[in-house]
C-alpha cells in the first residue's frame, strides 16, 4: 500500500458516484488513496482482508461509505484504533435516515466519525481525512488552511454573482 | 452445543430483560438454546467463534438482540445461511429507531427477520424460531397449534374480565 | 398446490413489479410457487381462502407485500402457524415508512419476519424462505451455501471494475 | 344486542384506561355500547362474531382502539360497510407513531375514521360517533349542540381562572 | 343548497386533483355535494360562511382537504356538530407528514374523521359520507354492500390478470 | 387594554406553565401584556373577539401557544396583520412534532414566527416579541442589548462554576 | 445601507430561486433591501461583517435562508438585537426536516422566527418583516391590510374557477 | 494551554453530566485537557477567544456538545482546520433528532465528525480524539490496542455472568 494513506471502502459499486467526491478532495490535497468495494453482509472476508492490508501499509484513515442498514464503517471500527469516516449514503425509499442513524449511534468504545448523507458527506470524509493527517504533517496544514480561504473566496464569489444580477 | 437448536445472541447484558422473553417461550416450547453476550463492535472475533460453534452444533436458528447501531444480527447473518432473526432494542434517546432501521434494512442477499422493538419482539422471535424449527417437526407443529389456541383463549378470558367490571 | 413450496401474497397488482424479484430468487432456487394477489380490506375472504388452500397444499412458507396500512401479513400471521415474511412497499407519501410500522410492529405472539421497504426486501424474503426450507433439505442448504458464494464474488466483480477505472 | 348503538373494541385489555374515555363520553350521550376486547392477531374468529352480532344487532358505528401494528380498526373495516373509527394507542417505544401509520393509511374503498392518538383520540371517537347517529335523530344533535357550548363555557371558566391568579 | 348533502372543501385549487377523487365517488354514489375553496388562513370569513350556508342547506358531512399547517378541517370541526372528514394532502417538502398531524391530532371534543395522505384519503372521505348518510337511508346503505362487493370483485380480476400473466 | 402591548393565548389552561416563562421575560423587560385562554377549536368565537379587542387596544404583538393539531396562532394570523409568534407545546404522545409542523408550516401570505418547543420557545417568543416592539422605542432597544450581555455574563458564570469543579 | 430596510441572507447561491420569493414580496411592499451570500461555516467573517453593516445601516430585520445543518439564522441572532426570520430549505436527502430543526430550536435568550420549508417559507418571511417595520408605519400597516384583502380575494378567484368547471 | 491537547466545549452547563464521559476517557489515556462551557449563540465572542486560544496552545482535536438546535461544532468547524468532534446531546422534547441533524447535516468544506446521541457518542468522541493524536503517538496508539481488547474482555465477563445466572 506504501504511500497509500486513506483507504475508501464502499458497500457497492452503486455508491461509487457518492464516493467519487473523496477521492477527488484527497487528489487535491494531494493524500493517496486506495478506493474499492466490499459488503459487510455480502463479502465479510474480504472486509477483513482489506482492513488487515490497510493496517500493514500503514494506512492512517478510513473513509467508509455505505447505504441502508449501513454497517460496513462500525464494522472497520470493530477492527481497527484508526479513525473511521462515516459517510451514510441515501440509497433506499427512507432517505438516508436509515444510514445514518446504522453509522452513526455506535455503542461506546468504537466511534465512527460520521458525515452528512451523501456526497456532502463524501466531501467532508476527505477534509476530515486531510485534518486527521495534517496533525503530524505541517504541508498538509498548510494546505488546509488554503483550502479553507478558498471556500470563503468562492462564496465571495458566488455573492458578487448574485448581487450583480 | 448438541440439543441447543437456538443460540440467542445480545450485544450487551442490558440487553437480557428484553432478550429473557426469547428464552422462556422457546423454553415453554421445550426448545434447547444457548444464551449469551457477544458485541459486533467490541468483541468481533468472539461473534465469529459463536457462530462456528453454531454451526458445529447444528443450530437451527438465531436470535439476536441489539440496540443503537444494531449490526449484530446483520454481522450474524453475513456468516450464516440460516435463519438469523433480530429483535431491535430501545437503548438511545432516538427510541428504537435506530435499532429497528438498522436491523431491518438489508441489503439484498443477507435478510435478517426483523421482529417489533423491544420485548414483544424477543417473544415473537421465539415463535418464529419454533415455527421454523416444526418444518420437519410435527410435534413441535402441534404446540404452535396449541399456543395460537391459547393465546385466543387469554383474549376471550381479558373480554370477559373487562366486561365483567 | 402439491409442490408449491411458498404463497407470495399481494395486497394490489401495483406491487408486482416489487414481489417479482422474490418470484425470481425462488426460481433460482427451484423452490415452487403461487403469486397472486388478495387485499386483507378489500378482499378479506379471499385472503382466508388462499390460506386455507396453502395449509392443504402444504406450503412451507408465506412470503406478503404490502404498502400503506399493511396489514395484509399480520392477517396471514394471525391464521397460521407456519412462518409469515413481511415486504413492506413503498407505496404512499409517506416513504414506506407507514408499511414497514405497521408489518414489523406485531404484538407477542403473531411474528411477521419483516423484510427491508421495497425490491432488496422482496429478494431477501426469497432467500429467507429459503433458509427456512432447507431447515430439513441439504441440497437447499448446498445452493444457498452456493448463493452466498455467488454474493461475494460479485462483490469482487464489482470492486475489480471500479479499481479498474 | 338491542339498544347497544355503538361497539367499542380494543386490541388488548391493557388499552382499556385509555377506551374508558370513549365509553363515558357514550353514556354522557345517553348512547348505549358494548366494550369488549378482541385482537386481529390473536383471536381473529371472535372478532370476526364480534363484528357479525353487531351488524345482527343494528350497531350505526365501530369505535376501535389497538397499539404498535394496529390492524384491529382496519379488519373491522374490512367486514363493514358502517363507519368505523380508529384510536391509535401509544404502547410501544414508538410513541404511537406506529399505530396512527398502521390505523390511518387505508387503502381507496376501505375507511377508517382515525382520530388522534391516546385518550384525546377516544374521547373523540365517540363524539364522532354521536355526530353520526345525530344524522336521523334530533334529541342526539341537540345534545351535541349543547356539548359544544359547553366545551366553550370550560375554556371561559379557565380563562377566568388563569387571569385570576 | 337542497340536495347537496355533503360540502368538499380544499384550502387552495391546487388541491383539486386529489379532492377530484372524493367527488367522483360521491357521483357514483348519488349523492350531492358542492365542492369549492376557501382557506382557513386567507380567507377565514368564507370559510365561516361557507359553514353557515351548508348547515342552512342541510349538509349530512363536510370532506375537507388540506396541506402543509393543514388547519381547515380543524376549522370546520370547531364551527359545526356535524361529522368532519379530514383529507391531508402531501404539498410540501415533508411529505405529507406535517398535513397528517396537523389533521389527525385534534382535541378532545373536536373530531376530524382522518382519513390517509392524499388520492387514496379523498376516496375514502366520500366512502365514509355515504357510509354515515347511509344511517337513515337503506337505498344507498345498499349501494355500499354493492361497491364493497366490487372491491373484491376487482381484486379477483388484477388476481386473474397477474396469475395469467 | 390601554398598555398591554402583547396578547398571550395559549389553548388549555394545561398549556400554562409553560407559557408563563414568556409572561415572565415580558415582565422583566416592562412591556405589558394580557394572558388568557383561548380555543381555536372549543371557543372560536372567544378567540375572535380576543383579537378584535387586542386590535382596539393596539396589541403589537401575540404570542400564542398551543399543543396537539397547533391551530391557535394560525387562526390568530388569520386574523390579524401584526406580528404573531407561535409556540409549539409538547402535549401528546407524539413528544411536540405535531404542534411544531402545525405551528411553522404556513401557507404563503399567514406567517407564524415559530420557536422552540416548550419552555425555551415560550421565553424566546417573549424576546422577539421586545424585539418587535423596539423597532420604534430606543430604550427598549437598549434593555435588549444589555439582555443579549447578560446572557453571555452567565455562560461566563456557569463555565467559572464548571471550571473550579 | 441607507434606505436598505432588510438584509436577506443566504448560505448558498443555489438557495437563491427559493429566496427571490421574499425578495418579490419585499418589492410589491415597497421595502428596499440588500440581498447576498453569506455562510456561517465557510465565511463566518463575511457574516459578521455583513451584520455590523446591517445594523450600521439601520436595518430593522434580517431574513436568513439555509438549507442541512441550517446554523446561519442562528448565527445572526446570536450577533443582533433585531428580529431574524429563518427560512428552511430542503437542499439533502432528508427533504428540510434538519433545516427546519436546525433554525427553530434555539436556545432561549436568542430567538429566530422560523418559517416554513421552502419558497411559502420564504413569501411568509418578507411579509413578517413586513408586519414588524409596520409597527411604526402607518401606510405600511394599511398596505399589509390590502395584502390580506387581496388573499381573500384571490381565493375567491380560484374558487370561482373551480366551480365553472 | 501548553500539555492540553484537547479543548472540549458544551453549549451549556446542564450539558455536563454528559460531556464528563469525555473527559473521563481522555484521563483515562492520559491526554491532557481543557473543559469549559460556550453558547454559540449566547456568548459567540467566547466562543471564537477559546478557538483561538487552543490555536495558539496547540490543541489537537476540539469535543464540543450541544443539544437542540446545535450549532457550537460547526461554529467551531468553520474557524479551525483542526478536527472538531460533534456531540448531540438530547435536551429537548424532540429526542436528540434535532441535536444530532443540526450537528452531522454540515456543508461541503467544513466537516464535524459526529458521535452518537449523548453519554456513548460523548465516550466515543474522547476515542476517537485520542485516535487521532495517535497519529504520531505510538505509546497513545499502544493504549488503544490495549483499551480495544478491554473492551473485548468486559463483553466475556459479561457474557459470563449472563450464562452462569
Amino acid at each position: 500500500m506504501g504511500d497509500r494513506q486513506v483507504l475508501i471502502l464502499m458497500g457497492s459499486d452503486s455508491d461509487a458516484p457518492v464516493m467519487q467526491a473523496a477521492a477527488e478532495v484527497l487528489t487535491q490535497f494531494g493524500i493517496g488513496y486506495t478506493m474499492t468495494v466490499a459488503s459487510a453482509h455480502r463479502s465479510p472476508d474480504r472486509v477483513r482482508a482489506l482492513i488487515d492490508d490497510a493496517h500493514a501499509g500503514g494506512v492512517g484513515a478510513f473513509i467508509v461509505g455505505a447505504g441502508a442498514a449501513a454497517h460496513l464503517a462500525g464494522v472497520v471500527a470493530a477492527h481497527s484504533t484508526r479513525p473511521v469516516i462515516g459517510v451514510p449514503i441515501d440509497s433506499t425509499a427512507l432517505n438516508g435516515l436509515d444510514a445514518l442513524l446504522a453509522t452513526v449511534q455506535m455503542p461506546p468504545g468504537v466511534p465512527v466519525a460520521t458525515m452528512a448523507v451523501g456526497k456532502a458527506g463524501a466531501t467532508n470524509a476527505a477534509v476530515l481525512a486531510a485534518q486527521i493527517l495534517a496533525t503530524g504533517d505541517a504541508a498538509l496544514a498548510q494546505k488546509l488552511t488554503d483550502y479553507k480561504a478558498s471556500l470563503a473566496a468562492k462564496v465571495d464569489q458566488a455573492a458578487a454573482r448574485l448581487e450583480s444580477r
